[in-house]
């Protein structure tokens, strides 16, 4: 299925996401579908960085990447991440010249990709408007989402922000053990590890959480809504 | 000259400032001439907040603004300043659709602002796509802006960041004097007073700056560019 996916699975999903597919020509929409590849990424692999080249506008069609920056030390602070349908630009930033910050995405899950070629996708905001349009307007609703979560960042509580953190996983995969160590709560929630499992083992002190291995369960939501309600501070 | 500012004076700023000028027809020039103000802001005016109503388009004479984002209990982070001959967009947040957080801005200066109405650059924008696409790509160029300053925030040492402000104020001023309270000097770069006030006695004791009532003296440059070098953190 991977490389060899259809040309009516392309064209599929060009034109259910790329909303100015409509205003293209004929031979830009033969330009389109002639450069978008598949590609699959395996869980924790680098889709793109700094070092990488320019990948492209993704179409997600299955799994999930996650968009951080990283500290020279090596520190990660999550943007924000994207699930199937979802399309990302900032894996294209080269060809946006108002984007001038470095992203790193990597693959959170084993995930399958449309990869829009960058060169040809740029050429093509050249010759339409609306493509140029399109990308502008992704790129300011991430504008949005990471200023979201920067407020969480420097206005919450950490015990408030691992709080919620917790809580909406919980919500998300319908269980109470979450399989997640310290280290992969840390990236999530742009904190460190050691952090983390601090408050981890305050929270197990408090009867809210059990600790095993690369697993969190919780034990005691109402404590937790309780400290996520916390108003915000500094 | 402030509100009787004439038709020629405004008619300039719009051609020079407004990038897709040429783009519009007689009739929407005409429209965005009679539905741009000039208004003034003393220093220290909110000119936008999330209770205020949607100002528009700011262009910028003279002076200086400062946008920032504000925690519950009042903690500001600055996310850019902008000064003569540059154009504000989150103050027309209203209709950007992906835009939806919220920024305050205030007049850090006295201020000379040409508004353009945000209603009738929202009807322009309907009407005429290089308006949008201007809209954007300065939204993205803030977005970039305040990328680098969360990732100052978020990553680089507090003495640091203080040691870079202190630099990049004499170096703007050409003093070495500068006028500003410990509160001023938090608020830029999004800290607390009190952490501001340990880290620059810190600094006295080192011989590298001197205080005195509002004013900071910057004394060994040398010390504190060292100290803006170190590598980042956490």
């Amino acid at each position: 299925m991977h490389r060899g996916k259809t040309l009516e699975e392309k064209l599929f999903y060009l034109k259910k996401y790329l909303t100015f597919w409509d205003m293209l020509t004929v031979q830009q929409r033969e330009l389109l579908i002639r450069n978008t590849a598949a590609a699959s990424y395996s869980k924790g692999e680098t889709i793109y960085s700094a070092e990488h080249e320019c990948v492209g506008i993704l179409i997600l069609q299955h799994g999930e990447i996650r968009t951080y920056i990283l500290s020279e030390e090596g520190r990660e602070v999550t943007l924000f991440r994207l699930g199937a349908g979802e399309i990302c630009v900032l894996s294209a930033s080269c060809i946006l010249k108002s984007i001038t910050f470095d992203v790193h995405i990597e693959a959170e899950q084993d995930s399958e990709i449309l990869v829009l070629n960058s060169a040809v996708f740029s050429r093509l905001m050249e010759d339409n408007i609306h493509a140029e349009l399109f990308a502008l307007r992704l790129a300011a609703e991430k504008f949005s989402e990471v200023m979201w979560a920067m407020e969480q960042i420097l206005f919450l509580n950490f015990d408030a922000r691992l709080s919620i953190f917790l809580l909406d996983e919980t919500a998300k995969t319908g269980e109470n053990t979450l399989q997640l160590t310290h280290e992969q709560i840390a990236r999530y929630i742009g904190s460190a590890r050691e952090v983390v499992t601090r408050m981890l083992h305050y929270f197990v002190d408090e009867g809210a959480v059990a600790l095993t291995r690369g697993r969190v369960t919780v034990l005691d939501k109402k404590y937790l809504q309780a400290i996520a309600a916390q108003p915000a501070k500094q």
